[in-house]
Order: C-alpha cells, then sequence, then structure tokens
C-alpha cells in the first residue's frame, strides 16, 4: 500500500464526480487532490476515460510538476495545478486541497466570448461576491514557452492584478480555454465547478431577457456571501 | 414518535422531489408543510444534501420561526416560509399548505433580469391569470436588517401593491434571488415550482423567436384558468 | 373482456411514450387511438398521471364526443380529437388512427410566438413538406362558445384555407397553445410529435445562429420528403 | 460464421453509441466501418431502431455501393459513405475506417443556418485546427441526379476546394442537411461526432455572449492541436 494511498482515494472520488455532475465529455477534465505537509498532489492520469480509472491510477506529482509515484502520464494541466498549489496554497497561504478543469458547455462559452461572468443574482453571490474572472488569451510567447506552467502564471497574474483573494475567489475562465475551480478539498472544488456551470448558464440567459442587465447591487451582494460564508454565517448546521 | 410525524413525512416527501425534478443543484432548496390548526411547519434542515434527509430530520417551527422540534438548524429561508404563512395563510385566509424556495435555472434567470414572466400561453394560463410577479430587488435597509423576514415582507407588500390574491397566484420571483411557489399541500408547492421553471423557459424561447410577442388575450387566459380552476371545472376528475 | 381492448392498448401505449420522450411534464398531454371502422377513438382520461394509467382506463368515445365505455373523465381536449378524426380522418379520407397534444417546451414556444415553424433542413423535409402551420389565435367567440372543438375547427379551416393535406401534414401548432400531431397509428402521432419538437428546437436556434435564414430551397424538400414518403421511397426496409 | 463479422461487430458498436451519446432521435443516424484492404464497408441497415439492431444486421457494402453480403437494405446515405472511403480513405490515403452521419440538435442548427462553425476555444482547437467547414446547398442538377452520391462528391470538392485535409479535419456539415464525421475507427468517428455536437452548442452560446466575438488566435490553435496531434504530443498515455 502506497504511502498517497488517501490522497489518491479522495482525488480518484473528485474524479468521478466529472462525469456525474456532466461537466465533461469523455476524458476532457481532470481533478487533482494536494497534501501540503508532504508538497504533493495526485492527480488525474492524462486521457484515460472516467470508467476506467481506479484510485491507484491517481499519479502522484510534487510542485515542480515532477512524477513521484505512478505509472502513468499525469494529465497535461498538471504544470497548471502546480503553479496554482505554489501560488495560492504555498506562497499566499490560502487553504486549497483541491482543483478541477472542465469543459463545461456554459463556462467554456463565456471563456470562448473571453468575458467575465456578471454576479447578476443571490445564486452566485452565495458563493463568489464578485464576477467570475476571465483571463485575456495567453501571449504568443507564454504559449511557445511553456503553455501549461504559463496559464498558471496567468491566473495568477490575473488575480494578483485585480487584488482577488483566491480563497475567496474560487474559480476562473482562462480566455479562449475554459474553467478552473478550486477548494479547501478536491470534493469542494467540482462544487465549486458545478456552482461555476450553473451560474454561467443563468447568466448567459438573463442577457437574453435583458441585454442591458445591471449586476446585482452590492449590500445584497456582502449579505448573501455572509450569511454563507462570514464569521457570522448562519447557512448550514454547526 | 413524535406529535408532527405525518407533517414531517409530507415536507420530507416533497423536499425529496426538488431533485427528481431538477429544481435545484445540491442543497439549494426547500420545502416546508404546514399546519394551520397547530400554527407550525415543517421545514429542511439547513445545508443538508438531500440523499442525507429523512422525514425525522424535517425541523419543526412555529410562525415567529422559533424551532419547537428538531435538533437540526431549520433552513436560513424559514423566516420567508413564516411571513407567507403568517400573511397568506392566516391572515389573508388562503389555502396554503406548503411553500417552496429553488433556484430552478429559468426561474432565476428571469429573476436575475428583475422581470415578471410574461403570459404567452396555455401552458402557464393553465395555472394562473396573470403574468409571474417580480418584486423588485430589497431594499439596502431591508437588507440589513432582517434578510429572509424582508424578503417574505417584501413578497407580501408587492401582492398586496398589485392586488393578487394569493390562492390564485402561487408563485413569485424575488428580484435578484429567485422562485418561490406554494399550494394547498407541499407536493403542490413543488408542482406548481416546476409548472414556474418550464413557463420561464417557454417564455424564454418565445422572445427569442419573436422579441415583440404581445401576451395572450384576455378571453383564452381566463378560460383555461376556468376550465381547470373555476367553479365548473372540467379537468381532471370528478 | 372489452369490445376495445386492442384500441384501449394502442392508446396506452402511445401516452406512456409521452413522459418517455419528453414531451410533457406532469398529465399535460393525451393521445388516442382511433378505430374508424367501429366510429370511436380511445383516449387517455382526464388530469391522470402517466404512472397510474392503464389500459383499462382509456375512455372510449365517439365521434360526437360521447363516452361508449369506460368510468373515467376522458381528457378535456377530447372534442378536438373528435373534430379531427371527423374532419380529417373521416370526411377527407386521410388515414389518420392516433392524434396526439402535448405541451413540449420548444412547440409551444413557437406556439406562444405565434408563428410557423420554418422548413430550415432535411431533418424537417424528411418529415413535411412544408412549414408547420400555426394558426391564429381563437376568436373570443369561438373561445366561449365551445372552446375544445372550436380548437379542432380552426386546425380544419387553417388546414383548408391553406390547402394543406392533412396525411401529409401531419402536425400543427394551435397559436397561443401548443402542438396538435396525428399519425396513420397512436405510435406514429407520437413519432410526429418528437420531430415537431425537435425540428423546433433546431429553428429556434438556426434563427439564432443567422437571424435571416431563409427556408431550404424547395428541390432539396422535394427530394427528402419523396426518398421517405414518394412511390419510389428507399428509405427504410421494403 | 461470416467473413466479416469483425467488421460488423466494429460497425454496430458504433451505431449503438448514437443513443448512448444523444446524437439522434429514433433511426436519424448511421455509422459505417471500413476494411480497406477488402475495399468493403459494413453499415447500419436503414429504418431500423437501434434497440433491434444486432451485429449481423449490418449490411457489407462495396466502395460502388453495390450490397456484398446481409439480407436487409443498407442506409439510404451509403452512397455518401462510398464516396468519402472512396476519395479520402483510398485514393488521398487518409487513415480513415469509420463514416458517422447524424441529425444531432446544434450540429445540424449550423447546417440549417449555413455557416462553418467558427473555432472559438481549445475544446474545438483539441480536435481541429480550422472552423467545421461547411458545404453549401447542392445544386438542384446535384440533387436530381444520384442524392446521396452528389453529397459525397459535394463534401469531397468543398474541401479540395478549402485544400483542407481530411485526415485533420475530420467533420463537416452539409448546408442544409447536417454534420458527417468519420475518424481511423468507427469508434473514433463517433468521437469527432460527439465533438462535433459539442462545439456547435458552445459556439453558438459564445456568440450569444458576444456576437462579434473573434476566432482564437492562431498561435494557441496549433498549440493544442500540436500537443494532442503533433509529432511531439503529449496529451495521453504513450
Amino acid at each position: 500500500m502506497g504511502k498517497y494511498t488517501e490522497l489518491q482515494r479522495e482525488a480518484y472520488e473528485a474524479n468521478m464526480q466529472i462525469p456525474a455532475q456532466h461537466l465533461a465529455l469523455y476524458t476532457w477534465g481532470n481533478v487533482s487532490a494536494f497534501d501540503k505537509a508532504a508538497g504533493v498532489f495526485a492527480i488525474k492520469p492524462s486521457g484515460v476515460p472516467y470508467p476506467e480509472l481506479t484510485p491507484e491510477s491517481m499519479v502522484i506529482v510534487d510542485l515542480e510538476g515532477n512524477v513521484v509515484e505512478g505509472k502513468l502520464r499525469p494529465s497535461s494541466d498538471t504544470p497548471t495545478h502546480a503553479v496554482i498549489y505554489s501560488e495560492f496554497a504555498v506562497s499566499d497561504g490560502a487553504k486549497i486541497g483541491g482543483i478541477i478543469h472542465t469543459h463545461s458547455t456554459y463556462a467554456v462559452s463565456w471563456a470562448q466570448a473571453v468575458k467575465a461572468v456578471p454576479l447578476f443574482g443571490t445564486t452566485h453571490a452565495d458563493h463568489i461576491q464578485t464576477e467570475v474572472p476571465c483571463t485575456p488569451y495567453l501571449s504568443r510567447e507564454a504559449v511557445q514557452n511553456d503553455y501549461e506552467k504559463e496559464t498558471g502564471n496567468l491566473i495568477v497574474s490575473h488575480f494578483r492584478s485585480l487584488k482577488l483573494n483566491p480563497y475567496e475567489v474560487n474559480m476562473v475562465l482562462v480566455g479562449g480555454h475554459g474553467p478552473f475551480a478550486w477548494g479547501a478539498t478536491a470534493d469542494k472544488a467540482v462544487y465549486n465547478a458545478a456552482v461555476l456551470e450553473e451560474v454561467s448558464h443563468m447568466a448567459m440567459n438573463t442577457l437574453q431577457i435583458n441585454p442591458s442587465q445591471q449586476p446585482l447591487p452590492d449590500y445584497i451582494i456582502n449579505k448573501h456571501y455572509m450569511r454563507k460564508h462570514g464569521p457570522n454565517a448562519y447557512y448550514g448546521q454547526k
């Protein structure tokens, strides 16, 4: 039995939620689970269909993207996960224990339009207090240099330029590509990706019904977020 | 065996219809069942996933929002339910035995656009004779005062200002938030929420096909409503 | 064992296809099966949920709309079915053995927009050679006189004014209401309702992609229809 | 046991993926599997519902469209498949072992709008480097001459006029009709049809969110395609 059995199981179960929650077709998504103390994460192997995954097939990778354990190639998006853990979880100290990347239909549609998802309602405000940020396209140099790592760098620099707190804003669209989300656990990362897909769909509909719709007023945004996430949160059980 | 076993069972079965009818993701919806004689209602506990619910987990609450029986925290929307029962069922005497709140996709999209759902066809007129009302945003004062209770107050005052009969118009959108619906039983409340979701989807499509579409003529609206709900209704079995 | 056991079974099985093909929520649809020689049809009882239906519960009705056999009230749309059988199957001699009425989402959306569904592609032309006709709203007089019978009359008069052959054009939208479809059997009527729902969805999308899209050229329409329905049809097995 | 048992099994399994992946209603789609050495392909029989298919029911046809083995009539689209195999697989030498034709909702919607699907994001670029080409309508002469064969000819001439490589661009829309896709195996052809349906949906949404959206920059397109398909591809297992 491996050293990272529990981490692999967490990553495996979260990956199996991708088809269950209809967040991607075929193999187009991946989740990782992070062990901050050990400095490694478990991630889906590249290109393997979900029904063929097992907990043992999850690849253990360190923050430089080197495979520490596992016989399969890790997801091609592994360097993006590594950068997000390094910068947001280690450097910034945000409580991030899981990352997900999907190609879910409506989130990708906004990413392809290279537009942040406006905050129109409480379904959105219950989870994050800002629009869902969308990075610009990667530059030609970044793409030709080290594409997946630069995707992570772009996410990080976009958050820093907007002064976004990655623990509070746990989802992002990469322009022309699609969504990444994260959370305190791999399971919560999947949950946040499902939230993002639903609010992306609702926001598109909202603009269809009223093309000049303005965002929700700040005082409602704050209230909804605080009742679920603030120091006096009263949503859920104690 | 508790005093409210039957009421809890009714609330439980209605809550389980939320995922079955695809009216909300995860825990984003709640139903209550009201016992007018006892002055209490049974409601979903806050933040508990549907598959973990049991009849016994339904919390019994009075019309001031105080927990009368149950170990779990009731839904954070409990004060909204309490106001609607107090004002519509008790004060106005409308036959309301159940209330539902969901975040269903198309109903929320209209709520986020802060627009009433126009009455374009008989699918809608079979159930209510008016557009589905949509309240404005809550005021800053109301949000900061007692958010969920004020949500109930806003619904009630909106109905009164429009002179809507809450027994006949059994659904509403809260601007920037989402739908509430009610009915003679908790089960019928769920049914009305499913009606609202479907007519919200159809109305959005209708405006896409014809952006200047006018509402259905009154004489068709009246006919459809009366054949199902009037004194000489002839829809369904006797 | 009743005289109409086989007819009831045909109607029952076709009605059970309504939820299976997602053509209506709850009880919002009905199918009948017609025995031309006997001058009667079997139809769904009014307001009974699909899971509670049995073959025996199908009500036998004559062409004046009188119940010939059965303990339950027939569908409230029974007079519409009766008129269509009387006029199209008996008077015009079209081979119509089944009729369906649904509230399927996209077909209703076009009906609510009071617009015929344009013939944009071969998916449509494989089934009918014209746009899907849409009647205007019923007049006030017709609604107040005998609503369901007048709905049938409106469909018939609309077909006659457009010189449409009801055997070839086996589907219609009633303005502000929704779709009716028919076919040589009850089962084929359901098939045609599913076709109508799909081409309604595709046509709405097509106009979204290209708002000025023109109909398919006539020579392609004719070819597609004839290869499936003409004297030298070569689609399907002999 | 027939000579083409394995080819029939491959075609059968791929055809059964059409309903499983929601790529067509009823019988509206067909897949063939090609044996280049033998110069024959196995294809779905015409008009037979998927649940009634068996491996043995797959019809063996040569590149002139003559039935070599099988009791049933082959799909009416057989001559289109034959032309694509003859021209792309035999003449051009592209590795094509399977072809699919469907009436999937969003791909048909673009075909009905007679518009190529723009390349807006990496979901699309992961599979092909160009927009999804859409042929114009067939000419009157072609339709009246030999419709299905001319459909194949139109696809081939459209690819040649655009200088598209049919091994790299493995999907096409026929204007006013719908999608064809192909791949190294019948199974991969189905996969490509599912990709086409998903990117068609995403592209329609993208234009709804931003009607003036421009295509993804070339340098991102190339990167995504090469990481999956280039000589140094690093997606998937070795």
